[in-house]
């Protein structure tokens, strides 16, 4: 592990105020020496749900005792729990609202070793006394701080083995097609949706015919850069999802989608 | 002290341009293994004020021999002095405008040893030719990675007694009342007040009142997710000040609240 | 140089998404110690011409052995070439579409060494099969990671003589006098010439006349706090070029300049 270890951080709090500053300060209060990654303080205003495909998408290409603090937190100063989860080798410390359902679904779809505590030892907090509108600050930028220094999770606090997980959308494979929907708009507008390359014959594949919303016959390609300027396709893009893109335009912007328009893929079996 | 040393940046340089990032190569320059943290590069253009309330906000979080370097210099090249101060074991660095003027009344206030320099010495400048627009890569920047490394306040110029003070507006404590007036706008519409945690009733005292503009009852709460959403309320905020807020919403568009706007406090003695 | 090394980003992504936290994570897991330094993730998408001039404005200010990566890559997935650049003792990484222009010019103006190579070995990329949209986590990253942690640039791709080249506009020496025009407008609205400073008599000397667009007498001053609140003034600025500039405001929306517009300077002979 790096000596000094890596933290990344992932919020709704934006970049004009001094809230992210504060949590930064807190962690190398306590871990002099670790690095300090920002994935995004741009998630949508207590969207978890956009949060929680963030996170997802980055955890893995982190090194092995990366600590990933995200804090969208609607709840803050109610019953909701802080809470931490050691997930293969990787930490993950936020509220208790859902934000690490996807992470928790692979580890188990994968049979990855996970495991949770509450954040209930003060001990690991800021101050005995924490603000309750900003656990960001008290709680869980010293729990991850501590973490990357080496402190087991289970010092951390109680055992928990419930933790929060929002309902997502699954696709279904059918009979020669595939049914999902789009999950992320990027801010590009590229629409990323839920059904798997693994699911997927590769692009070009004879006989493959995808719709979108009231697209229905969109070209299935391997990069941008083959369609026309303006024109609609899908391709599997970055994230490892089928995505509906505009060659140099706005897919979401251009045909009115977003999170929740179906997908569906046709003669993927052959 | 952390062996690399610390060095926040605080500015109004936007983060589209190359100015942060010609600031932070002069400063790697000369102190190879500083971990540069940055505070906000979104303060309003030549907003003082502002500026002034985001680095008293943040510094006692940040370990001691951290240096802060604070840029919103409407003044740049006419001959309002560059300056940097320690303030007990920690640097600030900036022009003279008046943006440490809350950091120096808390040192006053709390007995805190303070000196200040001019940074004259033109050895720990960039170069000897600095750019007239840009003291921020060639004498701030520099300055801090100096002090960072070592290098003695008194070094980098003569000494300064009278740093430029903001006058900042004050609270007053009348008979079994308050008033003050909001200070900050955050980017959620959160409007913070004048008015210390230490001068209040802990929230949900019986008998107090408080006003804020048109709202003359709002409820006193420990936390936004105890209102219903879309209601206004005062709560004592992580920043340690009387907050107006509202739940899931945005309290500065909804009631036209900003800087200046009046707060009032009844009942608080007992 | 530095254990760790420096690596810095200059992409259009944004930073609402992953993407760049996709790269950071991809350098760390190769590079534990680099130093990572945003320069702007808000680069106008496909804006090559706008990366070529903020990566030129930058890289001088930072220490030997830096690399530098700049995503903006319409042509990501065709044939367009990854390539690496080492420039006097710098690197640079990105697509083969001219974002290198301004530095390899200033290298062959300077008779600086330079060489380039196409990132044609796939031991180097992140894994043996890349994403065909993105790059700058599977291409890019991995080859400045490799460059700071000393792999020699010979062994990430085959030798490339001819990067690249943008056809970028060039200034003209007259008889007492000098022609040019804008080429970038940062966030304030400051408009930066191409003229460089060593073409000018210094600011204040009498008969020169600096016109730009419908203004045609432009004070030419050393600084903005010299001229009136609203006024527009021509200063050498802080990126060694002509700027043209409103004291408090902004030259760019104000007097509808932008890159382009012609700029005229007479009275430089004496």
């Amino acid at each position: 592990m790096h000596a000094g270890g890596i933290i990344t951080l992932t919020t709704d709090f934006g970049v004009r105020d001094s809230y992210v500053a504060q949590m930064k300060g807190t962690i190398l209060s306590t871990a002099l020496r670790v690095t300090i990654i920002d994935v995004t303080h741009a998630i949508s205003r207590h969207s978890v749900i956009q949060a929680a495909f963030v996170i997802a998408d980055i955890w893995r290409v982190y090194p092995d005792g990366t600590a990933h603090v995200v804090v969208v937190d609607p709840g803050v100063g109610t019953d909701r729990r802080p809470i931490a989860l050691e997930v293969d080798g990787q930490y993950f410390v936020g509220p208790d609202n859902g934000l690490f359902s996807h992470i928790l679904d692979a580890a188990e779809r994968e049979g990855l070793s996970w495991r949770a505590v509450a954040l209930t030892n003060a001990d690991y907090w800021r101050a005995r006394t924490v603000s309750p509108t900003f656990h960001g600050r008290d709680i869980f930028a010293p729990a991850a701080a501590h973490l990357v220094n080496g402190t087991h999770l289970s010092h951390l606090g109680d055992r928990l083995d419930d933790p929060e997980r929002l309902v997502l959308p699954t696709y279904r494979v059918e009979a020669g097609a595939v049914r999902g929907e789009i999950i992320y708009v990027d801010s590009f507008g590229n629409c990323v949706t839920n059904i798997p390359a693994a699911v997927l014959p590769p692009p070009g594949t004879s006989g493959v015919v995808i719709a979108c919303g009231a697209l229905t016959t969109l070209p299935y390609v391997t990069t941008y850069g083959i369609a026309p300027e303006g024109a609609p396709l899908a391709l599997i893009g970055s994230h490892g999802y089928l995505e509906i893109a505009v060659r140099r335009g706005n897919a979401a912007n251009d045909f009115a989608f977003g999170s929740g328009t179906p997908v569906h893929v046709a003669g993927t079996e052959h």
